[in-house]
């Protein structure tokens, strides 16, 4: 039982949810690890979503709402930290949501898709093959689903498969609290913002954004620069954190 | 299995490692998390000891020496990643070695001993009494451990029992990869550097400073000065990232 009166409460909170989630096998013994990687990213932005990640997650629903046959993949830590805001992101940009998991087993795409069918979301479901040109389970997905994406949304994604994702000449939106990964540094569009701020406000711009500021921040969209933004935004908040 | 041609395959195979603890109740699920945040601090100050670290590393050697009645405090983090550099310092150093943990339970206890004990340390055991000003399990320890050491090492500690600690009027060294985190400003010398990398590194310093040497960095020691030249090293490195 963790005290109340615990300064870092709300996040010892979330980190027994998980490890909740973990027992019941939705998250992974290494996604408890990885957890804890956005725990410590996301302490260094200061917990708050800043300017450059604003930028990318309205450039995010435009990509979104432009794509031809979007696909939402989902991974153990995203289904447990999140499954209603997928939902909500679903409805607002119509993306299909598919299951890919790292530490793949039958059981555990089971207990994820009924996971998130439990908070709304409907589960682009069926015969997984291995498409992906990866050398581990990731590989597997389904030929109607992300293998014939023309976009691929990876919240919290490992930098191999952003990058076969890539190089089979797909669009991918990675969100990922490190701006230096390499998932950050390879995807299309990266969304430095911890995951549960970024799906509602990429799902509120998904229902706000006029036709004309979508081709405005189309054009404008430059990985790069919102990444050296995001890492200006942190070094700066830093530099001062112990005058 | 992980490929062994994975980027990141090092830190990878930790995590595995730390997840099989995990399984065998060593370390808890908890202390999963805990460990990401520790390889995202690592990742940001390039995975190696830096000059100030380097400092803060000989003046722990010298204040272990120094000290009339050294404890090291160990949890199931510290115990699955370093007990056998835990042995090598306790060599070098002469301190009582106590198990200390957040999720405590007597099998826990028993295991992490146990653990200890099969890497070469002489474990200061016995009976635990609440004694140290806490509301949760970090209050219990022994009588003639902890609670009457002049000197504590708390290896990825707490930030609430690093306070307890220093409140009781005892010297507190923590090893904290977070330089803003409670622990590091709280503790009178705080190591940021990688656990692995840093018990050598005292050890290293506890057979080699001179009498001399010791006394020099007992009275230079100033723990913000430290913590900001860390700062200074990781921002510097953070800035010219993406360039």
């Amino acid at each position: 039982m963790i005290p109340a009166d615990h300064p870092r409460y709300r996040s010892l909170v979330i980190r027994e949810r998980m490890a909740a989630f973990a027992r019941e096998g939705i998250v992974s013994w290494e996604g408890l690890t990885a957890h804890g990687r956005g725990e410590a990213f996301d302490y260094l932005i200061g917990e708050r979503t800043t300017d450059s990640a604003r930028i990318a997650e309205r450039t995010a629903a435009a990509m979104l709402l432009c794509a031809r046959h979007p696909v939402i993949s989902i991974n153990g830590n995203t289904a447990a930290l999140a499954a209603p805001a997928i939902a909500a992101l679903q409805r607002a940009c119509g993306a299909l949501v598919e299951v890919n998991l790292f530490h793949r087993t039958e059981e555990r795409v089971r207990q994820i898709e009924a996971l998130l069918r439990d908070a709304g979301v409907t589960v682009f479901s069926g015969t997984a093959e291995q498409l992906l040109p990866l050398s581990h389970d990731r590989a597997w997905c389904r030929r109607e689903g992300m293998y014939a994406a023309d976009l691929v949304l990876v919240p919290l994604e490992d930098g191999d498969r952003c990058e076969a994702l890539v190089r089979m000449g797909k669009q991918v939106i990675a969100i990922d609290l490190n701006p230096l990964s390499r998932t950050a540094r390879t995807a299309t569009l990266t969304v430095v913002d911890e995951l549960t701020r970024a799906l509602p406000a990429i799902t509120d711009a998904c229902t706000t954004l006029t036709s004309r500021e979508q081709a405005q921040l189309l054009d404008s969209l430059d990985n790069h620069y919102l990444l050296k933004k995001a890492m200006d935004e942190i070094t700066a908040r830093l530099s001062h954190a112990l005058d």
